[in-house]
């Protein structure tokens, strides 16, 4: 054990007090260091950005390569097979540059903030992304049924989304916290979109549905609503201006009108075949302009670490100019005693660590809020989960019986799926 | 960006693809990342767990010195004046160890999980340690009256516990999380009683006691009993054990009786002066009881640390050979195929990535479960503070405010906290 400024009681040798008091790190070092520590936060926050920037584009690509490849199983083969292969080259290109992301991250260390489950959910999108060719090849001979393909496509796509959320769930700055929420709501509200998208294509390529398939149609549609409003809710006015320009009257008639047709149709229903490319155009366009709504969020994501970066450098450069100014007067004023900075030092040191325990606070506390809606949605899907294993049901009906009871009981969602962990004894 | 392992479409060139493999981290290489993310987790809150005894052994020392002064000063400095000198000598010996646990931290990198928060309450601590040798004179010199005395010492000791609650806070292993929720709790109550014993003394040395310090005092054992009852919440049974042990019929009687004397003799009544030693006494033992039940609650938290630090170091052990089992097979089965295990070893694997994010997935829900508790003391201290700024009350009138409506209206304090912070704008 190192000897450090102790601060004798009676008669201590000053002369060694002072000499201690070199080697030791002072409140001030541990003041500088809590700064240090934030931007160290900030700047993996910025790269955790960038990887979820990439991922967003993978999804996009695979979000079309699915839709295509169920109007190609749909159409038994008879279309959409140039244009498939054609998005899967896209597909591959954008894995090179989001392995090449994962790979600059850095494993050897355990730096990296929520790393064990960051790293576990990795393992299982690289797991998933090292059988697309197999995926593909199958898809290619018709060896799948599009349910089998879109499952697949799903879960990887799904898996990525795991990471986005794994992300949002490490952050420690608020701001950039309630950024990542509404980036993480958009791109999931984007895939139910996209699973919307899928859905109907192979429904309309095959000329009919039924009773099942209109179910999960209408929960796709619910479970969009829902993500874009938890959305609205964390999103700054610059991505909700674009995500309500991103929507013309028009394009949502035309949306509704064929949703009306193909979703609503009685159960074991015709449907036109032809429609299928008009479907598929529809939700292409609007997905695209989610898309374009997605980058903006990732954008101002990217802008805003850079300027928190910034920030927090610049106030710690002020900070340690302080501080030096704190030390040279400290030891010039009184050289018998070096642990005191007089009075007025004294009240600036003490405001300075205040200060920066007070801004911290605050940012936990916001940061506590902004988690909340990280947390519901863990609750809401522990018990759905809970309610699928105990009653064997399906998520769509699982996600149903939690909304029907909130809405009866006049309750958040939230609640209602925390009684039912909490009753799972009974279940 | 370095070309990592991309999967081709089609006519990938198979020479170059299994190059790239060799420089690219697969999912088995995360795999075991997330596994020394863990054990890196767990070492530090090993680490942690020593700083945290060793900030106990010194709040303990400097809650005695605390009680001590108070006796000095009521007495106008005729009693216990050796016995502070002799305390004062041993809270600088552990000073001098719980800074060289601060000076071991590592503040120059951003690993420290929890990093900027930690040092800034480190930063405040180190702050009031200085001043401690000319809080130490004054009270020498009775320039101050027993109630400075004992909001400087209990500053400082609330400054040190604000530290053993980030640490606390940081836990991502449920299990020790649940281990520092208990000792924290307990720790806190230690203080409170710590507190009632400051001032109890003060009271019965100075003959007379009023209508705020009684209130004060009752405010003190409520608080006592509401941490006392978090702690037994989480702590392990032979922690409780101890707990119960340490609590003898005989010495609890009397503790009530001077309870009873002291705190509700009714306003303005005389105090028997010659009950101090009784009082400080009583008190002194229960509060060194509680010493050995927090070193038996610190002894487990060591224990559990390591035993879990070493069951993730056999644990990652066998993957690793499972792991280079694998990839021997793989790349010995097909050399064209380097991109796949065959179906068997892809369904270990997957069975491998399944298991960690399942448990993973498991530890996340349990330490929200625990980190609740933790909220709800954060969620109850803001209502406090709102209620205390807004409506002028003293920190024991917003509890009790709180408390009382929590009451009346039969829902749980932290509901009521929250309704508080949901009304701010009104109050």
């Amino acid at each position: 054990m190192k000897a450090v400024g102790a601060r004798g009681v009676r008669g201590t040798n000053v002369a060694a007090d002072t000499q201690e008091q070199t080697t030791m790190k002072s409140g001030l070092n541990f003041l500088v260091a809590a700064r240090q520590c934030e931007i160290g936060e900030l700047e993996q926050l910025a790269r955790t950005s960038e990887l979820v920037s990439g991922i967003g584009r993978l999804i996009h690509a695979l979000q079309k390569e699915r839709g295509i490849s169920n109007v190609f199983l749909g159409s038994n083969g008879t279309r959409f097979d140039d244009m498939r292969l054609q998005q899967a080259a896209e597909c591959a290109e954008i894995e090179l540059q989001v392995r090449a992301h994962f790979d600059a991250l850095d494993t050897d260390s355990s730096q990296v903030r929520n790393g064990a489950r960051l790293f576990s959910r990795i393992a299982f999108v690289l797991h998933a992304l090292d059988s697309l060719p197999e995926l593909r090849r199958r898809i290619g001979a018709q060896e799948l049924v599009p349910e089998e393909s879109t499952i697949a496509f799903s879960r990887l796509i799904s898996g990525l989304l795991v990471v986005v959320f794994e992300a949002a769930d490490s952050a420690t700055d608020p701001e950039i916290s309630r950024a990542l929420v509404a980036l993480f709501n958009f791109m999931q509200g984007k895939e139910f979109t996209g699973q919307e998208r899928a859905l109907g294509s192979a429904a309309f390529a095959s000329g009919k549905t039924d009773n099942v398939h209109q179910q999960q149609w209408l929960h796709l549609i619910e479970s969009q609503e829902r993500c874009f409003q938890v959305f609205s809710e964390f999103a700054d006015t610059a991505a909700l201006h674009a995500w309500n320009n991103s929507q013309t009257g028009e394009s949502l008639a035309e949306l509704e009108r064929l949703r009306r047709t193909g979703a609503m149709t009685r159960a074991g229903g015709k449907l036109d075949a032809n429609l299928s490319q008009a479907w598929f155009d529809c939700c292409t366009r609007r997905i695209d302009a989610m898309k374009n709504v997605e980058e903006v969020l990732a954008g101002k994501l990217r802008e805003l670490c850079e300027r928190k970066i910034a920030q927090a450098r610049t106030e710690l450069r002020d900070q340690q100019v302080i501080l030096e100014e704190l030390s040279r007067q400290a030891s010039s004023a009184s050289p018998d005693a070096s642990t005191h900075y007089g009075p007025q030092l004294e009240r600036s040191v003490l405001g300075m660590v205040q200060e920066q325990a007070r801004r911290l606070q605050d940012m936990s506390d916001e940061l506590e809020t902004v988690r909340a809606a990280l947390n519901e949605r863990k609750i809401v899907e522990r018990a759905k989960g809970l309610l699928m294993a105990t009653r064997k049901l399906s998520e769509e009906d699982a996600y149903k019986m939690l909304r029907q009871t909130a809405m009866s009981q006049n309750r958040k969602l939230v609640h209602v799926a925390e009684s039912v962990l909490a009753m799972s004894d009974y279940l």
